[in-house]
């Protein structure tokens, strides 16, 4: 029986030109978020299923990859049913660790504690073009401060990340809970339909207006209350109209605003240092437990964000017994890496070597020149390739080719008498003889 | 229900400086592989359980993490008796994923194909003092030659990254499964018992030579034999003495020292940048898959070894059609952590903010410019962190400490309004009051 050797579903090989590119792009956004003063995180891919479950909402409980007991105590599940297989199962986001890792080390985090965490997550979803099992995402959260600069400071420090890969044209739509839940006072509605109505203005960019209008109808909505929100719902609302239509009307919905209307003063105050920043009445992101500002960012050509958060002051402090205050924000990495190669964003990397030195003939003294001359190389800082075999020059060109080097370093019985070497340029095919110092010197011009 | 907030048996949080120390010797082990040619490989998490199971012996099986099926499946499998609970487990090592990444990907990837793998194992062990559930392995394979020079650049690519984290003192130990062969014939037991005998002889170290002696007699090794054996295993035996030993007696024996004579030839030839390298007759290394050179670690103050591999010619092949040669090293990530941090090896690591702009009051122009002079810092490659709040100083200074900013920004209305910043050297108290530009460029120089 063959073994099928391609990756899981959901689930990919990173060959080495792909994983260059993956580290550029993970090496930029941690290089922002770390002059953000964020510092990094790292938790286990493993929680108590305890930790786990109950924190996503039924579904979320669904897709998270659970590992099995073993020995008696599998045996002793499956007898009793199958209910208690697993005591484990693999994080399915980077907040919940987070909350935990708040809980448990409180005593050693600073108060306000920044971290950055840039881990795979896994997610049992049925596999399909662009959903994945295995994902990295790229979190920040700012934890311990109810102050607007915790929201100004992951903004700035997501976009910034974005600008750092080349991205100019991404907008950041800002919303804020509050003004949701002044909407749905203002539709007269129960606060407990709130999410109800919520989840459906969050698809007004899939079903349109008159989907929306159909299935608020059906949750109660009367006409003069549509007539308002729809009017509130038009491209361009500004907040001050929102604020208006709150005002004496929805305190909920008065303070979201006023929130908002600080926080962007203050990004006004203290410009981003890429994309643009925009009011959104229709973004709500689904997530429950967000209390305060909402972000979400928009790419022109993308379907869906490229990263998302907002302040949740009730979900840090789950495991622990105060409330902590907390902003995170999520860039989602693989959708990063989705753009950049439709766009064609990435630079040339220099995955391969900077040089392969091939071998010439079997004297033990060639192969000694050999191997001598690729430490030299490699003490220069060159990422030397060395062909293991004696074997007929083209064929070694041709891995040369392969790997990617530009250059070949020719080394023979002649060369290490004259401590010389050969220096092929793959290119052009040019060939000059140097001794070994001009030789790296070369090279080094040209790495 | 109080819900237990430590990670998982076996597994840790690495809080932000833990973090940093890491990175600090991945990057390191990274960087001197990468001037060796090898390329960088990732794999998912999981594997088919068909591509795990098998591999590693029996033992190994069972310390295979399985992640459970879901749903109708899962019923089915309990309704079943429990016997296919799982279809996916967690990566045990790095060699079985390349395997099988080198038979999926066989036309993409050139030959001899090179390369590093860096990621985090899984294996449910009982966790215990040093013995984790989770933990990193640094591999280097050089896959696709049986040239000797293969050997050299795996033994050249860890010793090397041991010696760019500062290590001097370790020892390659370096034996051959055909000198282990030609010493079973000499013993004259039959093929078979091998694996019994040499796995006795590998636990030389720990057993002493009258253990080794009292096992191999139950295993039936008679008193000649064991004479001749003793006179072997005795310290600093030399490669020519075993040579000798197999003269005409053992072919095996005598290909297996005519290699490793040439291996030392090269090594003389062409030395390695750091450590020693010698021959080890007791050195056995469990694993039944070794073909020719055989390798370990050894460092002083530790039991057992920092890393270990050798030549593996059946294994690279097994889920393809053609048998494979190939020469591996795993560096052992975790006990290199270990024993730097008991040696006290780590440089001092910048992990945290090298600036805390500080909140003197509350007017909306002063915490603009508290987040204009942060964004200046930050374009200038300084990693700075906002203190979010207005709050009394000693308060924000103690925050400084705890976050280990050497260097605090006080900034408030009348700064902002002459574009000045109080700089606050927090080791002495030592405070200036200077323009933006000046502040900036004393942060850059002391940074």
């Amino acid at each position: 029986m063959a073994i099928v050797t391609s990756a899981p579903p959901g689930m990919r090989d990173f060959l080495p030109a792909a994983v260059a590119r993956r580290r550029f792009v993970m090496e930029r956004i941690r290089e922002v978020y770390r002059l953000h003063g964020f510092v990094p995180l790292e938790t286990p891919s493993m929680e108590r299923l305890e930790v786990l479950l109950g924190k996503y909402g039924e579904e979320g409980d669904q897709l998270i990859f659970r590992v099995m007991k073993r020995g008696e105590a599998l045996s002793r599940a499956v007898e009793d049913g199958g209910k208690e297989l697993a005591d484990f199962g693999l994080r399915y986001d980077l907040t919940v660790p987070l909350a935990r890792v708040v809980a448990e080390h409180a005593s050693s985090l600073p108060r306000p504690f920044k971290r950055y965490q840039m881990q795979p997550v896994w997610r049992a979803d049925r596999p399909q073009r662009g959903r994945l099992r295995e994902f990295y995402q790229c979190d920040v959260d700012f934890v311990g401060s109810r102050s607007l600069v915790a929201e100004y400071e992951v903004i700035s420090a997501v976009t910034g990340a974005l600008g750092a890969l080349g991205f100019t044209d991404f907008r950041v739509r800002v919303n804020e809970r509050r003004i949701l839940s002044g909407l749905v006072e203002l539709l007269g509605l129960p606060a407990e339909q709130g999410i109800a109505v919520i989840t459906v203005i969050d698809k007004l960019d899939k079903i349109g207006m008159e989907g929306v209008q159909r299935e608020l109808t059906l949750l109660g909505v009367g006409a003069e209350s549509w007539e308002l929100l729809a009017s509130l719902l038009k491209p361009g609302v500004t907040l001050a109209e929102v604020a208006a239509a709150f005002a004496g009307r929805s305190p909920a919905g008065e303070a979201g605003c006023a929130n908002l209307e600080a926080l962007f003063a203050l990004i006004a105050r203290a410009p981003l240092a890429a994309g643009s920043v925009g009011f959104d009445l229709s973004l709500a992101r689904g997530l429950s437990y967000y209390t305060g500002p909402i972000f979400e960012i928009a790419l022109p050509d993308l379907a869906g964000s490229v990263g998302g958060g907002g302040r949740y002051d009730g979900l840090i402090g789950m495991f622990g017994k105060e409330e902590i205050p907390a902003v995170g924000f999520a860039l989602g990495f693989e959708r990063i890496m989705l753009i950049m190669e439709e766009r064609g964003m990435f630079p040339e990397l220099a995955e391969g070597a900077d040089l392969m030195v091939s071998q010439l003939d079997g004297a033990p003294e060639a192969l000694a020149a050999v191997l001598a001359f690729a430490k030299l190389a490699r003490s220069a800082g060159l990422s030397v390739e060395v062909y293991p075999e004696v074997a007929k020059l083209p064929k070694q060109f041709k891995h040369a080719e392969s790997i990617g080097a530009p250059m070949v370093a020719i080394l023979g019985l002649r060369e290490a008498e004259s401590q010389t070497v050969g220096l092929r340029r793959m290119g052009t095919g040019e060939q000059v003889t140097l001794p070994w110092s001009e030789a790296i010197a070369t090279l080094k011009g040209r790495a």
